[in-house]
């Protein structure tokens, strides 16, 4: 297993030469150059990450990872916590939106207990990786230990190496868990620094009562842990979850092995927060997805520097957002690939 | 073959029953709802569309309408007239970018050879449609007849048609002629009432200098033809072109025939303001692919009261932007047919 420190010293700048012979053939190909815009950057991105200037998405994987709240007893969410679970066995069914999304761009679902509050029962697609049951409630203390914010990212780090021995070309972190935008406000708020009102949406859709008392929660999380921005480990320990963290070491795992992250929304951006704060270099291997509707979102990208491919004012997590960009990133390879060049086509050059 | 009078008079409105079944089960799904945004609308639109609460996208095709244009004479494109049939064989080989994309997306492309100014090769999968030699000059006359306005609608109506024996769930039409941005923009002007210089744009990549000579082009295409913005024939005939006219009329018989039409950029958005033109109830049968990059093409989308899809910095025409969302459109149908409903799934409802 590799350790957070090896992974994070495994995360160097993308290759500048596989991105220029992309950058080259894509001005050879039939079409003004530049006239696919952001296809033609991604194609060139996903070169510097893996090296190969012709990179080819094939394999693709959603590891939608699960954990619950402690502050879910605070009232900040609109549904029960017991649909954590419920959740995760529909996504193990099939039934969930990730999986419909996910057979569309043929993507394999991988599904992971970081901390569901319940034992869950047992089923083959299902990976049990609980480190607790249900984090900590953050308006009263800590998500978890230190040991444990550890544990968590090096948990999805040993997830993406699990993943590479059945080919992996790319990779999306999901989430579920119930109350976990509180959590996740919380590190954008700390981040970003922001006030906690600016970064602090509805979530799974509570009311104005709710949101005002989620917003007070988020607050009082902030005052009573007291997180270090600038320590990502901290930051997670203090004001994360179970989930969060492992789709941090996600983040983390897939650039240590030159693999492109493609992000989802809130949860998984707040998870992208803390892998940058653990290792600014990250962000060059991650691609955002999509823009949530979730409020503090568009933040987090901005602070990522990150601009996102798709926005369908989708905010349910899961992965959702991030399955459908992978087929962006796919048909952006494809370009790279398959298309002929001026002179295999015989098409004349521009004149003017 | 239907007459253009017979296709407009079939377009009516959605069907509302459709539409109120296709959103009470997106209500029912395992996810808080309106959480799928877009995929969600897309999806009741497609049910109002095909008038299937469950509408299923199988069976795609885009199809490429090649045209030539004697405004090319007056120095409006930054490649030669002879790269609109180099493109058509790219197209007949599997080259091009809309080859690509039209692969990744499983759907079928269809060229069609509208008014090139050549005798093409025959080949088995090029439809040749001739309505002449390239359109006129718009900078000196008409592009065209009106009875060669109405020949390229129904021109376009009947391939919808002759698509129908092989199965079509959705269409998109693609667009390749060089020097096209030019009447475009002109019927951009002419429909919106924006000055010629606020729609007009770089098309293939002209410099400052072919910039203003392409915007001077427009605006004495307008001054020497007069066209009618309100008549979508007389807009056509006068400031068109063979593409933009098959386009139009692909639009028409989509919605005629009920099957959603993707919309792809500049050219292809000119289509649709002619189709709109002529028919305005075919707006509701439109879905705007994406937005492209050109000058003008957001006013285009504003007109038509449409929003795009896909926002990533293309302009190269071909259907590409339209077959990318056409994958959006599919796995938006396929979220209402295949999710699990809280019932089924035995998931907890909201509390709050």
């Amino acid at each position: 297993m590799t350790s957070l420190q090896d992974a994070v010293q495994r995360i160097g700048p993308l290759l500048e030469e596989a991105m220029a012979a992309a950058r080259a053939r894509q001005d050879q190909l039939t079409k003004p150059q530049g006239s696919l815009g952001r296809l033609e950057s991604l194609s060139v991105q996903v070169a510097g990450i893996t090296g190969n200037p012709r990179p080819v998405i094939h394999h693709k994987a959603v590891i939608v990872v699960a954990g619950d709240h402690g502050v879910a007893a605070e009232g900040v969410s609109a549904y029960p916590q017991e649909v954590t679970a419920q959740m995760v066995y529909n996504f193990l069914r099939g039934g969930a939106a990730i999986n419909v999304l996910a057979r569309h761009v043929d993507a394999r679902v991988v599904v992971v207990d970081a901390g569901v509050a319940a034992d869950l029962e047992p089923h083959p697609a299902l990976k049990i990786r609980k480190i607790g049951y249900g984090a900590g409630n953050i308006a009263r203390g800590p998500a978890m230990t230190r040991e444990q914010a550890v544990q968590a990212l090096e948990t999805g780090i040993a997830l993406v190496e699990e993943e590479l021995s059945q080919g992996l070309d790319i990779v999306a972190p999901g989430d579920m868990g119930i109350a976990n935008t509180t959590p996740a406000a919380a590190i954008a708020a700390a981040v970003t620094g922001l006030p906690p009102a600016e970064v602090t949406g509805r979530g799974t859709g509570v009311d104005d009562a709710g949101l005002a008392r989620k917003i007070a929660v988020v607050e009082q999380a902030l005052r009573v842990n007291e997180p270090d921005p600038k320590d990502g480990v901290d930051l997670l320990a203090k004001v994360g979850g179970f989930e969060i963290g492992v789709i941090a070491g996600i983040i983390l795992g897939a650039a240590a092995h030159r693999i492109p992250a493609v992000l989802d929304g809130f949860i998984c951006t707040a998870g992208a927060l803390i892998a940058a704060a653990i290792a600014p270099a990250v962000t060059a291997y991650c691609i955002a997805g999509h823009n949530s509707l979730e409020r503090g979102h568009s933040a987090m990208l901005r602070h990522l520097g990150l601009k996102p491919l798709l926005d369908l004012d989708m905010r349910l997590g899961e992965g959702t957002g991030a399955v459908l960009a992978m087929g962006l990133v796919e048909a952006a390879c494809k370009i790279l690939n398959e298309m002929a060049t001026f002179a295999e086509a015989g098409v004349s050059e521009r004149t003017g």
